[in-house]
């Protein structure tokens, strides 16, 4: 079988990352603010693995929440005080965090050691320990790898499956992007093996409301596609409103788009009036467009990436890049 | 692992259909008429799988075609003269085919014997030998674990590797539906494992096209849900030349609605003008639903089935019955 990493090198990664858990009485965990299924699942699937196998142990999980996931996929994030951190030595494991900056709870500056486990391309080194695999399809997948890679005598418990299986589905669009391997295939048969119900997980994670078909029909209505196949949508803060969508769910219907004939690329354009700018998703089924989204205050994967733009003035240019990608 | 199977009897029933393929030097395989992804991918995956271990049998693929499967994903159907059956002791192999008569191509009365392989419910013994297990994800699936299940002797070539791949991905909505287990994937993990490439798969299974998106609009703005949840759309041959969709496409987006909230089960009704009558699609991501199709002329899988109207006006009954379906 391919394989994209070296299993003596990962293993003593593992390795060490057990080590520092076993020696941390504290332990915190983070993840990237507006988190998705991925950054949400691998946090807490790691937190359960870590209480499950460690109960004497003090894990936290902080971050932003978001109704996507809160109450109905996961327990609302932990709030620490600042006293605690002032008080405490921790072990920050930061997951799914390609830069400091993304970082929902900003504490990390106060841990005494600093853990980066991640699957973004690593521009960033923010961390005293990194296990990052810009190949895994999720960081579900490697946290999925390191609890499933341990001695029988560490149980993976079913809350801990379930989270890392929705990390990965969320992650993969259901084992569907170019980055899924044979590994993410079987890892997600070891975690249903465990007894998860995957179908209340689908219930969750795809539950959909007449809102949003309502929205659906909206972007059906007023989507372009340019010339050389760069299939765009926008919405305004008045369509936001009239549409009862919130920014961070603009980009929604954009894989509606990606296997269209004649379609090259996807972009979502959605205005944030809060933050004065305008968010942009950008998924390819055929070529690779994180390059884009870097020129534009961006990045992410290869595949499906994110960037801003500061006025839709700009978004000609966005297109023009997106027609030029290969 | 939870096994709905007893591995003794299902490898001698593997056994026994090793030593039939052994022993006839002609051998045609058939699936139902109106091939979805899975019938198609077994029969494929299977003539593959027996061209490349035995290349001196004469083996063929027959059945009525589909412009969605041909010839993107699969070749052109075979037909045979009625002459070569008259001269010929073949061995049948039906795959993916519950009732004898929904077999696409009428020729196994002539075959000397015949195998059926099946993941549908089992009433109709239209075969000599019968390996038949509903509780399987696909048709494609069974045959996978027939193929991955051979001593190493055996190849299993991507060829065949792939058109399983396209069967399990077909029935199980890409691994979502309830009837995927761990072994589906790690049935899938070893075909992908082969090299196949399912990106190039997804991009042909997937594709979609403007003119489907402008069926889903209409679907969009032509739906209703009943007061239990019943969600529905009528498709008339008027609607099907306007939107230039075929009667086989009717059920195109009933997925699309399956876990909305509120929505209980999903019906697409689609007028067959041709045949004096209206093709049903019942997807239900709540209750079973096979039932209810066994009412109206049909039947499938638990949650997910097809019936026939004679008219509109049995709709109300179809309707009430899956309001009242539990």
């Amino acid at each position: 079988m391919f394989m994209f990493f070296d299993a003596k090198v990962i293993n003593k990664q593992f390795k060490s990352l057990l080590k520092k858990i076993k020696d941390f009485d504290k332990i915190v965990i983070y993840r990237h603010e507006m988190p998705d299924f991925d950054a949400f699942g691998t946090q807490m699937g790691l937190y359960y693995w870590i209480k499950d196998n460690f109960p004497l142990k003090e894990v936290h999980y902080v971050g932003d929440s978001h109704r996507t996931f809160v109450p109905d996929l996961f327990p609302e994030p932990q709030v620490l005080d600042e006293s605690w951190y002032d008080q405490n030595e921790h072990l920050a494991i930061v997951v799914d965090t390609a830069t400091v900056d993304r970082i929902a709870d900003r504490h990390i500056e106060k841990a005494k050691y600093v853990i980066k486990l991640d699957h973004h391309i690593n521009v960033d080194h923010y961390a005293n320990e990194e296990i990052v695999y810009d190949k895994f399809a999720a960081a579900s997948e490697l946290l999925a790898l390191f609890v499933m890679a341990q001695p029988r005598k560490y149980i993976v418990s079913q809350d801990a499956a379930r989270a890392f299986y929705i990390g990965i589905i969320g992650d993969t669009g259901r084992f569907q992007y170019q980055d899924v391997s044979p590994m993410t295939l079987r890892l997600a048969a070891d975690l249903l093996a465990t007894g998860i119900d995957k179908t209340e997980i689908y219930n969750q994670m795809y539950k959909s409301s007449l809102r949003q078909l309502n929205f659906l029909k909206f972007v059906l209505n007023n989507y372009k596609v340019s010339e050389k196949g760069t299939c765009y949508y926008v919405l305004t803060d008045e369509d936001l409103k009239r549409l009862d969508i919130e920014v961070t769910e603009g980009k929604l219907h954009i894989n509606t788009f990606r296997n269209v004939e004649g379609v090259t690329s996807v972009v979502s354009v959605t205005e944030d009036k809060a933050k004065g700018e305008w968010r942009v998703s950008l998924r390819s089924a055929h070529k690779v467009i994180v390059n884009v989204a870097q020129q534009f205050n961006g990045g992410g994967h290869e595949y499906a990436a994110g960037a801003k733009l500061k006025s839709l003035d700009e978004l000609p240019a966005l297109i023009k890049a997106l027609d030029e990608a290969e």
